[in-house]
């Protein structure tokens, strides 16, 4: 198979403060402190989730849940996009799909979202998600995410 | 617009057990209890789940997080597909993809979902999450899920 | 299964004219005549269309092809929320997902589409396709898809 | 944003006459023919198909129709799977969707299918669509879909 010609887009954020703007609404996500979730590096138009493995989080045969790679996914995508929106905007998440390559069998879910079609009213987003066992790792999930561009809607204190 | 023509089939279940069985794998989903989710109703072909709101839900704007609306959405889905199944078989999910269709806020998140499409490798299953706000509710989310049948994966103990 | 809560909901047009609109754009769809499809009832939330089997159509078994399913069931989409709109906007299809319930071996496609969230930025439709064969027929399609309400994008002459 | 660190696969083919066979299944598929699209190159779990403009395949904007771009979309990721398939199996799309990126503005649409996820029972592709005009080009749409492989359905004479 031919090189995927991946085009690296150079993003500009909407914001200069956008790290801190991605950093300040994580922290308001309660789901992400109750599961665990952690930030990683934010650029623009990129945005990654880490997440170590707790019994809390499985499904029937013991792996991560579906929903908790979803859940990972869907923030990655979401602060992807959200690091190219101006002060006053805030995104809504229209719909996702994700489609679950391998099974989240290990330590750590690692997403990785970014932003694949900016735009002034919609932002399409992709994420992948990886899991690490031992010395190894596979893509196990991965999302495309359609998001709206809204002004004023106020986040809670 | 002219009523949906929708089918009710009598699904026939895979196993006579199915209300235990999927009980049984549900207790064993750790982040079900840790989300507070609770089963309701389950018929064959069909699946109700419940999770109250808690501040560790959320997302930024305090309503239920996407990914915990999805995560229910998904239970709802796989348990609805998993009680058509022999006693020796369990589900894989392939992918599912969820629009978005109102904020997710309120105090209780209701997930039923049922079969569209029984079959022997491939279950295709639907389901609606309608999120209750005093007296009134209204469909926040709306799921499409793809399932494959798999046998010989054992549950963890 | 218990019966599918089906809302039935009375859709108001966003425009009297709303039927003959549909029809004026369907006939510019270069691609509707191409195929040889046909308007079926239009209604406030609702259209429908159908297309004759011919060997143009197929794919490799000498079924419907799967992307001929998806272009009658995409404007079933289209036109149903187009119906809800005011005289000077248009849609534009954002995304859609499908999934294929059953081979489309028949004489016939009928694709109806409805609106399952209306609203004034962002429409969602489903739309479901049945094939006929004989005397029977099966639903072979599910679809569901979100557009944009557009304002001041000329259709062509 | 970091360079998508995307992995270059060296895909095993599943019959060494994987070309032969796309190009025989291709010419089998009377949509293809009906609507001007042509195989490029193709490569173990990569497959690009052109289409050049015709009035037959408009939208009533006068671009190429979602459901045409949706077409050789889904051809491109269904012959990219085929490639890596043995010579008595072929491939059933059990779902896809697409996200359309820009209007499909232009004089021809070049769809370009790769596996993402290779397997035994369940293969997961993704393609992508440009528009090209005049001297420049543009994403169009993204397509991911899921296909299943099967035994034993002999393709028509």
């Amino acid at each position: 198979m031919p090189a995927r010609e991946t085009t690296i887009r150079a993003f500009v954020p909407g914001d200069q403060n956008y790290e801190r703007r991605v950093r300040d609404s994580f922290a308001r996500q309660g789901i992400m402190t109750h599961i665990g979730a952690e930030l990683g590096r934010i650029e623009p138009g990129y945005c990654e989730i880490k997440l170590p493995f707790r019994d809390t989080l499985t499904q029937q045969h013991g792996f991560f849940h579906g929903g908790v790679t979803t859940t990972i996914a869907d923030s990655a995508c979401g602060y992807a996009g959200f690091t190219l929106m101006p002060a006053d905007a805030t995104v809504l998440t229209i719909e996702y799909k994700v489609n679950f390559l391998a099974p989240a069998d290990g330590e750590l879910l690692f997403a990785r979202g970014h932003v694949i079609k900016p735009g002034r009213s919609i932002i399409v987003c992709q994420s992948e998600v990886t899991v690490v066992k031992g010395d190894g790792q596979r893509v196990c999930a991965s999302m495309t995410e359609t998001m709206m561009v809204m002004r004023g809607l106020t986040e809670k204190e």
